[in-house]
Order: structure tokens, then sequence, then C-alpha cells
């Protein structure tokens, strides 16, 4: 099987640092073995520092983002508990479905795809939902959704994130904006390989969990008992050993670095990847204002397609002959839109020099 | 950090193939990139004969092998639907627990701990259940508990297995025995670091999903659009890349080494093992005849231990000056038993050996 590399340019997974794959080469351990109940434990420290956080219920779901989403929900909502959610893409679609598959009342709060929700929008949406959940970063269209005015405003609610374009590559600060529960993903700006959610939930939040979840697997409480606590650690399931050290690898990397110095790398590849496009013809989708610099959506200009080619047919190419993937448009915008990505190792201004000269060879 | 190697000879994980570790060094591609879909397609392949069956839909879940109980469970289990739940162990008990929180009907048939389940007994518990569901290979106990003889009385039931200590160690076959949906983890015999748990499921057990599983994640209606079919894949959630890189390769070396090899090759440990244990004054504690080799349960003989130690401090001894891990007992057999694995890479003689000569040097 041919199996080249990729400058992976897309919606995630970026590419992962060096350190991380090197890191999936060492000896794997039993998940009760107190050496790695000790990288466990610094793994959740590390988390911390990158969520800007002191909960100490932080760690990595033993899923993907995706099932990190429904960890927060089925812990804090049941039947006809009342949840706003804002939806503005395929993430806060998502989080309707997932929230309503607990069998909780679910208030949608809707702003156009490249737009971002008010946040008054959102804290007006009831007067006493148990939670209020928004995506920080909408992979599905590039757009940044304002969420410390919510953490000002909400009162009782609890307040749930999506964090999983978010975390590693722009501001984020989970106590200061009083988040309550946020999930992640390991596969964009935190550069390691897709398998893990990483989590964070506030007392707050372990105060309003319900009685016993509808998953047994994303039992929080339950799973409390293995990765915090003192000495005894309890059996939950089996943790997935190479993948958590890969996240512990990859958050050494961020942290290094620097958070603020990796959120600044992340910065300024969007902005010339963006000034780019722009002066290639692209015309941003997201929102001025509200442009997330790891992820950029940008409607592919069709007077510059070469005669009986389409969007879909330059990113072939560009993996083809290139070895570069981008996304293409979700939903409303499939077909229109372009998702191109720079996060985690692949925020390198090579990688934004290399796509802009890349499509100056390909467009017309 | 100290990070030495390990002998792993608890109950899972064991040692991965060294075919494994190298897999995850392959460069990081997309969920939806053609060359992952095919590399997908060829690890659905493996699996499939792996678990000797046809069933299209075979493939990795995206968590470890307990979301795949969880995922077999919501997918055909919704409120006050019946189940029969065979228990002679904690994964038996876990079982119950997770249908239950399906709003199913759970029938318990308990044995005791160390003995199998009567087939029959399962057969006789309810007229008419939606599904049957048992555990193969118990790992809290060392129990293997039989399996055809449900499949053929089973009737218009549904049969649930759990094969997560099974799969590959063992004869198992999912078509042949008329098992419909069968869930496993790859840190066992498979010889990969845990981190997805391989599914297959029947057509019988697709007509008898519920319309909207409670988990979105585990959503097998959802997933199918992504991991079968043809050339359009939907994006459900991101693949978790590195560690199907990794089943991909230790499926691999299973299929290329030969299924009965490597069972022959566990039976061969096991059987080595459980003389050599009993040669030492341990009793065996699984039930003649339903003795797992890749996983051998034993009472510790308390005679042997030196004055003032405990199984406890033994297991320990043999983590610190050996790197040997086994594991205790769970449950009501809790510091009376240790659990003894030889799965995947380390089902080779020269581990049985080694374990044999530490206990020889530390017992009196």
């Amino acid at each position: 099987m041919l199996h080249p590399d990729r400058v992976l340019m897309g919606p995630g997974p970026g590419n992962p640092y060096p350190e991380v794959i090197e890191a999936f080469g060492r000896p794997v351990i039993g998940h009760l073995d107190p050496d790695f109940i000790c990288l466990l434990d610094e793994t959740n420290e590390r988390l911390r520092q990158v969520f800007q956080t002191s909960n100490p219920l932080t760690f990595p779901v033993s899923a993907t983002g995706s099932a990190g989403m429904e960890a927060t929900f089925v812990n804090v909502l049941g039947p006809d508990d009342v949840v706003v959610v804002g939806v503005n893409g395929v993430f806060g679609e998502r989080m309707c479905d997932v929230a309503s598959r607990c069998g909780a009342d679910v208030i949608r709060v809707d702003a156009e795809w490249g737009a971002a929700i008010e946040p008054q929008a959102l804290l007006d949406a009831h007067p006493s939902p148990k939670v209020i959940a928004v995506v920080h970063a909408e992979t599905s269209t590039g757009v940044r959704n304002d969420i410390a005015p919510i953490g000002l405003g909400k009162g009782d609610a609890l307040l749930l994130v999506d964090c999983v374009t978010s975390l590693g590559g722009i501001p984020l600060e989970i106590d200061r904006w009083g988040i309550d529960l946020a999930y992640s993903g390991t596969q964009k700006c935190l550069g390691v390989p897709p398998g893990l959610s990483p989590v964070t939930v506030s007392p707050a939040a372990i105060s309003g969990f319900v009685d016993k979840p509808q998953s047994w697997y994303l039992d929080f409480s339950m799973i409390a008992n293995y990765v915090t606590g003192g000495g005894t650690r309890a059996y939950h399931h089996t943790a997935p050993i190479s993948m958590i050290y890969a996240l512990h690898a990859g958050l050494g990397v961020v942290l290094e670095e620097g958070l603020s110095n990796v959120q600044a790398r992340h910065q300024e590849c969007g902005d010339r990847l963006q000034e780019g496009l722009v002066q290639r013809g692209f015309e941003l989708f997201a929102q001025e204002g509200h442009r997330l610099p790891e992820l950029t959506s940008a409607l592919v200009p069709s007077n510059r397609l070469p005669a009986g080619v389409s969007e879909a047919d330059v990113r072939r190419q560009l993996l083809s002959d290139y070895g570069i993937e981008i996304g293409g448009g979700l939903g409303p915008v499939a077909g229109q839109v372009w998702r191109i990505g720079c996060m985690g190792h692949t925020a390198r201004q090579r990688n934004v020099t290399l796509l802009l000269g890349a499509l100056d060879e390909i467009l017309i």
C-alpha cells in the first residue's frame, strides 16, 4: 500500500509534532502501573496549564473529540433538563442532536453560517437553563464565538464549551471566563494525532452531575476514581496508553515553546494565509473580527478555476500532486468554501508559502 | 520520568508486537484521505478474517473495549427491551449496568465466580428476549463460557458476545456460532496497545437496531456511512488514525503467522503456565474444562509467602525487581487470586519461564 506523507492543511488532523510520534515508541506499560499513573497525572497537569484551569477533574476522555462532546452533555443533562445551544455550524447542530438524545429540552439559538453567535441571545433564550452550550471555534465555518460574556451573564447555568479547534490555537481561559465544562481534541492545535478528547469540569458542574448518566463509558464520576485522587486508583476502563504518551509529549512541546508563543505562531500563519488568499481573489467566509487564525474559510473564486475544473478537482490535485490536504465546505456551503487549517505542527510559515505557491500554479 | 519497559503478564494490556509500534511511526494522513480509507478497508477485512465472519459491518470502534460493550448494547436495546445477561464476573456485571442504562429489562443468569455459565440456563431465562448477552472469556476469572450452544438455541434473540479477551487467543467463529454482535479490545490477544474496540454486527442485528440510540458517538447506523460502503464516505467523527495503523499492523502479524498458529501459541503458553503453577502449590481458580490459556487465574498459596509478605507485596516485587506485571484478583476474590496473562506478543514460552523462575526466587 502506498503511504506517502502529507502536509495536513485540512480542518484537522494537522501534522503532529515529531516529538509526539517519537513518544509512540515508548514501551507500553499497564494502566495501573505506578509509572503510568505518574505520567497520566503529569498529562492532566499539563492539560490544566493549557486549559488555564485549576479544575482537579481535567483529563483526556479515551475517545475522539465528539465523545468529549457526548461526555460533557450526558453527565449534566437528564430528561427534561433545559439546555440552550448556540448553532452556527455543524458542531452546534451536533450538540443539539447529542442533547436531545439525553432527553433534554433543547432551545436553539441560531446564527447564520459564517456569522458569530450573539452572547446576549444565548443569555436571553431562557430564564433558567441548566446548561448553556456553545462552540468556541466552529470547525465547519472558521468562526470564533465569544465566550467570556456568556460566562459573565450565565447566572446559575453551567457553561459548556466546545474547544476542539481552539485549545492551544487561540486564547482560552477556562476559569477566568467561567466555563464549567469544556472538551477538546488532540488532532488540532495540540499537534497530536486524533484519538483522545481532553476535558475539564468545574466543581459547579460536578455538583450538577445527573445521578446515573446514560453512558457508562463516559460516566465522569466513575472515571474520576481512576484519573484523579491519591494513591489508589480504581480501574474503570483500560486507558489508551500509547495515545496518552502522545498527548503527554504534544503538551510538552506546547508548554516548552510557551502557550502564548504557540498561539502567536497560529495567529501569524492565519494572518498570512488570509492575506494571501484575499490577494488571490478569495473572499473570506467568516465574519470579520471572528476569524479563526488556525482555520480559515474562504469562498473559492470560480473565475480563477481552469475551464471544466471544480473546486473539488483542485483539492484532489493538491493532494495528488503536492501531498497537501485542504478541506471542502460542509452543509449549506459545500462546493463553495474551502477550509484551510494551520494547526499544531502545521502552523509554520513554510506551509502557508507552499500552499499559496501551489495555488498560484493551479489557478488561472 | 523513569520509563522502563515491562513484561506485561497482567489481564491486559499484553506486550504489543514490535511491528505494531513501528506502525505508529507512519505519517499521519487525513481520515477522508483515499489512502486512509483504503487502509481502513483493509483493516476491516483483516478483522473479518480474525472474527471469522462475513459481516459487512465490521470495524474498530474509536475507543477502548468497554465502549465496544456500550456500543453493541445501545444500538439494539431501548426502554423495556428484554435482555438476558450471563453474569460470572466483572464483565457480566458491567453488561447489566450498561443495559440498565439503556432502560432495558435486564434478566440476570448468575454463576459463581470461577464457574462457567450454563448455556441452557441463558436459553431458559425468558421465552422471547430481544438479546442474550454473555462474555466469552471472563477477564476477571479466567473462565471461558460456551457460546455455540447459545447460538444454536437462541431462536429470534440476538446473541451479543464480549470477545475482548478471546479474539485471537482461542477459537471464535462469529458466523458459525450464530453471534450477532461482538466486541473486542486491541490490547489482549491481538498484540496492539489499548485504544480501539473491534466490533462485528450481523445483518439480523442491523434489522434490530433501535431508532435513534441514546449515544451519538456510538450510533452504528451513522458510523456505517463512514466505515463501509463504496466511494463516498460521510464524515461522522475523526477516526483515530495512528491507532488504526497499529491495529492494521497487529492484525497483519496475526494473519501472517496464521490465526490457528497464534491460538496454538496462546494455548501452549497457558498450558505450561498452569502446569508450572500447580507444581508450585497454586490451585487453579477457573473451572476445569473452561480455563482460558491466555488468562490464568490461580489461588495464591499463603503457605508459600515469606513471613509478613502479602500477595500484593509479591506482585509489587515482581514489578520493581523484574519488570513483570501480573494482575490481582477483583471483587470477591481480591487478595486471594492472581490473574496472569499470556496475550499477544507476551504469549511466548520465554515469558512463562521467566515468571516461574521469578516466583521460585521470591516464594518460600
